[in-house]
């Protein structure tokens, strides 16, 4: 009976929880960067689990025989994404519907945080200091989230329950939605910035010197998407020059950010270690999500979540 | 003309803004506090616009001629009652309609970044350390808002928005308020117990040994309403015996809060210098408030805000 079962080979650091409701209907096979490649053609589904790993990419075997299905534990899929995998048959599957809520959460949070000016409020209290300040109020600011897939979207629904005024930008105009060429207009009129696109090619550091240039004094950039949306030597340029009043960023082009990066101590901005979706029990609904798709996937059944490899993300209403 | 105007005195540190508008209708009259009571039996309405000042209560002339109006420039009027006020037939009013949202706002903010562990966030960036964690979700969390005036319903109002369930608790139980009977059961099973209720004699020292023991060891208390609501001694012993995980004062029996005060370095308590209800422009926002109060009040008509001097607060719907 075990021997019939599909393979599913798991690329992981730590192990998935959840899989062991699987024994007996899928032989589950850990691999780790430095086997990946040797298994690959075994397998009949790939669960990319560490989904800070970019092993997939170099390992994919091409041509060959390979896994029909793969899913990654995460919503981006820049990790995983090659050509020859795109115009494979295998079919991608992403986390969907793990992450929007906690990421609309903390990028509200930071919003909040940065309108109230919580941080120089710690700073005091670590003086002993009473500095009475007057702060901003959210409701009434303009925010711009990039990005309109259910992550962008999650947070515009955060956003405005806090009656913040927002504009969504996405890859193609429609209903409620901002093409691109309305970006550069509704960012230098926003109060908050906020990058929640995909990396694709046509999203790598869309972030740069001129869309820093035209936003405004005023502006706060956050980043909960992908470090590569940002030119990371340009965010540094502009807040060293108040071309912006502040950032977050959450993503970094290299993650763990380096003890020695400029960014530890620029000015304005805070550093958060690729934390912003990742709430108590997200490994578990992970998990969960991944028997669910699993047990579609071996009824035969069609799949949700299911990326165009093309564009680079699930396309969403 | 002026000389038949009525005498506004202004007890106040800074000037008021706004107050140029009633030039010819009111004679403006700058006190303080060392002067408030040889100058209070001449005039006919008072400002409060310095309300850290608790002058009035030992300046006020008893049965002896005195202001027909008081306003003060705080939603709270416990640093002016005194039982000779309270018996008299001038009328207090407060100023209702601009602290509710920025207040809300705070709270809003507070709840989120303890959520999403910000302050750690910032320690760590200090040391240059990427510390992955996982944080808490706020929807579905619960909140006990107690003080059910304007102030305490926009604050259940922003937290709902955040899909917090929220209860209510005021003096007196109705449609939607839970009265003081319910407050330990509410307490003892909410994330986050938000003072802002009003400080009279039922409220003082509400917050004590007894209410920090029932919270729960994941709870966290904030205090945006006044310092007196709270035994601080009660609050310093919950937080260093872990009976509740965190706090947050905006108020302080004592303000500004002493240098040497032990509570700025207490664990898991964050400290700010009363200010969450003091966003952008407020003082202009206090200064034409009363301005349009005062035309109400030269012209005969009933005045919004009144203070029902015995309880001690504007009684709400």
């Amino acid at each position: 009976m075990t021997s019939l079962s599909p393979t599913v080979l798991v690329l992981d650091a730590d192990p998935p929880p959840r899989l062991g409701s699987l024994t007996g209907r899928a032989r589950i096979v850990h691999t780790d960067e430095a086997h990946l490649a040797e298994r690959l053609p075994a397998a009949d589904v790939l669960l990319v689990w560490d989904f800070t790993s970019h092993a997939v990419r170099e390992a994919w075997p091409g041509d060959g025989p390979r896994p029909r299905w793969v899913h990654t534990a995460s919503a981006g899929v820049d990790h995983l994404m090659c050509p020859e995998l795109a115009a494979s048959d295998t079919v991608v599957t992403n986390a969907r519907g793990i992450f929007e809520q906690p990421v609309a959460e903390y990028v509200a949070a930071l919003v909040l945080a940065v309108a109230k000016d919580l941080p120089r409020t710690l700073a005091h209290q670590r003086e002993h200091t009473w500095v009475h300040r007057e702060t901003r109020r959210v409701a009434g600011t303009h925010a711009c989230v990039v990005g309109s897939g259910p992550i962008g979207r999650a947070i515009v629904r955060a956003l405005k329950a806090l009656e913040v005024r927002t504009a969504l930008v996405g890859r193609v105009p429609r209903t409620g939605i901002h093409g691109p060429d309305d970006l550069d207009r509704l960012i230098s009129r926003a109060d908050w910035v906020i990058a929640a696109a995909p990396l694709t090619e046509r999203t790598y550091r869309m972030f740069d010197t001129h869309r820093f240039g035209v936003m405004q004094p005023s502006a706060f950039f956050v980043n909960v998407g992908r470090g590569g949306l940002v030119d990371e030597e340009a965010l540094v340029r502009a807040l060293e020059r108040r071309w912006i009043a502040g950032a977050a960023l959450d993503v970094f082009a290299a993650e763990p950010l380096p003890g020695d990066s400029p960014l530890w101590e620029l000015p304005g901005l805070i550093v958060s270690p690729h934390m912003s979706g990742d709430t108590f029990g997200w490994r578990d609904r992970l998990g969960a999500q991944f028997v669910e798709l699993y047990e579609r996937w071996a009824a035969g059944r069609p799949l949700p979540n299911v990326v165009d490899k093309t564009r680079g993300y699930v396309p969403g209403r």
